[in-house]
């Protein structure tokens, strides 16, 4: 069973296109042989003969030599690349419209299985798709075209907009509300409650976390994942934010649209996040500070003020990148700044010996 | 679906009370029109003209003359407020009260739902509430009032107490323990095997991991959390801990009473914390560790070593907080130490060539 | 219900054995009684009077003269101990062996329950176990004697070795393929789309996730943990990997046979990680880097390079372990080194005023 070679599986049982078909459907031109069939897409190391691939950052130029692809999606027409080729303007845009061509089927099953648990006042849209073992709560509103995977959980009064899919295991809690075009991929938690206590005679008391989550259209969550309820109001994720896996959201945080978060970050509660920022993995934010528009936070970072907009902090305390670059280099010359410093006081004596005290 | 208030929501469907209701239910006393009625509450940015609002931190003073609140709690009666006010000595625990008041419904859903699985040999309490797609193993026992939501896996001879609440796809391997008026969050894991294995002949052996997990009363654990069972005896939570999400706790661990535990923060095998302990988020503690009561460990920190009761430290490697404040200050400055080290170098060289050489 | 003692438990309802049996059952030799018998294995500080306990560290040597146990796992005979020893080659071996003897019972469901939803054309081994709420999809493979436990979900094409445990609520999706003898924990997400977009327009535009993962035999997943599914081609899990929980894996990722990666590492996209290697907790690896075979990396580092073969890292940025040793024990003396400067300079100032301006 896992005997089975690596890379054969990725066409198995996909359509077979001529490379005319492909360019059409992704807006380049042919140069080359257009009838040519290829039956799926692959890297410049791991394509077959039979297979589609793609030059898109040129620094792999030299793998077109060695590459055993059939046909390739290019920016310019290459010389001395023997197959067909599409030619786009932008090559990394042909790539995902091929990419998608040849993706695996969608899933088979239609309709709401009868091993759904659906409750009578939920109202399910249009070639909505509902798995077995799905719960839908109370005035719980699924919208046209939706796909919930088997155990997929709907509190109470959660809406969700059209097209969107939610993936298996994916909690959605009371009255959160997720838009149109949303994916939330496996596993992941939408409307824990907030981590909110008071310490009272030595005890912790919760703050009952009453707020919601909000996702707007065209959101993506990664697996395992978690955005919790506001304490009061909304947490709110705006249109197109793209998040990894394993990141954790706070109550009452918002991030801005189209902002990318990398696996593993962390985004302390009543944080507000702008419009196009990028997170790297690991990062940890303080509660309560502004990320400005357009920001960059590289990998592991700690930010715990705010960061201006279009500013690129790394580093734990975050700190501007280039200084980041600058003092992180510098940490590991630290034993011989120790040891230079050592002997300038030893230097220091011997003069203050000769010349007489200094002080 | 998306284009919904951000705020209408939290009052729907809510019961409405009178101020003077309130009061009474949360211990103040009313200055003002007690008659007057309030549909939810918010905080003072965006309360409503029904809704009831609060001033805890004596910082956010100046909002009270802005915020549109038809009531607020107080801990002294703010001049200048039109509407009623509700002056509690601890303002704070006033608010958790009236939260409560207006919190959405409690699940409708009531008993055992025939869509659950139940072994024959398990106990379960009365007014328990078991939803669809709960699956509980043989010999387990749960407690009156406890909630099990859908997805909730509880293994053979797990016992859970009295008015606990386990939300969806929570799971609850094999003679694990939780007790009385816990809340475990989506996704956690109670009871996975902890991660122990020898090196024999180049491959690892896993060391089975037979021991447990228990979990006191009144704990809460975050969502998409990992507490790992021992691998003999038993990984200990106490009372009154409250976990944040995706935090991972080794095997053999314990965890002292009231201790609190920010997200994304790994506790390695073995580790004993005391309690009334806090520690940051993203926070890695070395297996083996002790940390003593009521000691605070900073966000992301490494800690490598023991820490003393009532001990502050952060940082990697940790250190006191105090000097981790001045050690993360000084480091972005390290460019410039560098250059003012090279000066005083040539300086000394420049001297030497003048007064003859010091060595 | 919390009340309970902690250790009873281990026990509980497992076989009684003599010490002969234990012995013949692990390899070793008996020194003492070898009719005594023994009811269940535990440590040294907790063992009670019919249980067997082991000394495997010399450093707990001490120990054993307090130590309520039984009988003991040793590796030499030890004078002074009155009840009867085991003495084995490798005791260590020899404690696992014991512990599979004491450990819980396997589960008693056998076979198919009517309460999973399994597609026609999925085959399902002999001997295999499928318990309520179990998806499997179309064209899937499961093989003789392996276990699915509530929650599990099997995309359409997957294809799972024997004897082989998938704990609750485990999602592996479509494509996927999981070998022999595997045991992936509670709540893992499998093959959740990779984190690939480009900016289009100040967009971020999804890029087709259609490769798979491959875990081969004999690996163990931690619960709550994601491994993303290639771009193209395949991210790839080699035999007897070892992951513990909340570990973060991107697509196209290979991990070499053997290697253990401690909590909450995340390993970005494209990482090429060697055999035998051993990665501390929290570790995160950017994309693309290469680490060799036999590499160490400490907890908690940020490894933006390759590791060479054997090599030994710690710290962000990674640097060598024992450099780091030194470094980062000097980050605490910051402080004073700066004071030291700062004095050097205030000397040399009064040098200069003393002896004339020297530049």
């Amino acid at each position: 069973m896992t005997g089975g070679k690596r890379n054969d599986f990725v066409t198995a049982e996909r359509s077979a296109r001529t490379v005319e078909e492909v360019a059409n459907l992704v807006g380049g031109r042919v140069a080359g042989d257009g009838s040519f069939v290829v039956k799926g897409i692959n890297s410049l190391d791991e394509a077959g003969e039979e297979e589609l691939s793609f030059l898109i950052d040129s620094r792999y130029r030299s793998k077109v030599n060695t590459t055993r692809a059939g046909a390739l999606i290019v920016r310019e027409e290459i010389q001395g690349f023997s197959g067909p080729q599409i030619v786009a303007e932008d090559p990394a845009v042909a790539y995902i419209g091929a990419a998608a061509l040849f993706a695996p089927k969608p899933p088979r099953m239609q309709g709401v299985h009868q091993g759904a648990v659906i409750s009578p006042s939920a109202r399910i849209g249009r070639n909505a798709v509902v798995y077995p073992f799905v719960y839908i709560g109370e005035d719980v509103a699924v919208g046209d075209g939706t796909v919930l995977y088997p155990g997929v959980y709907l509190g109470d009064r959660v809406e969700v907009g059209e097209d969107t899919v939610l993936y298996p295991n994916v909690s959605v809690l009371h009255d959160c509300m997720v838009g149109s075009r949303v994916i939330i991929h496996a596993g992941s938690v939408i409307g824990a409650d907030g981590f909110g206590f008071i310490q009272a005679k030595g005890r912790n008391v919760k703050i009952p976390q009453i707020g919601r989550v909000q996702i707007e259209d065209e959101v993506e969550i990664g697996a395992n994942s978690t955005i919790d309820r506001a304490a009061l109001g909304t947490t709110l994720i705006r249109r197109g934010v793209k998040t990894d896996n394993l990141v954790q959201i706070g109550h009452n945080v918002e991030v801005g649209e189209d902002t990318v978060i990398v696996a593993q970050t962390g985004i302390s509660g009543s944080v507000k996040v702008g419009r196009g920022v990028m997170i790297g993995g690991q990062v940890g934010i303080r509660d309560h500070v502004t990320i400005g528009d357009r920001a960059m936070i590289g990998a592991q970072s700690g930010v715990a003020r705010s960061v201006d907009p279009g500013e690129v902090v790394s580093g734990t305390p975050s700190m501007p990148h280039k200084l980041w670059l600058r003092t992180s280099g510098l940490l590991t010359k630290l034993p011989s700044l120790y040891e230079r410093v050592r002997k300038i006081e030893a230097r220091l004596e011997r003069m203050a010996k000769r010349l007489g005290p200094d002080d």
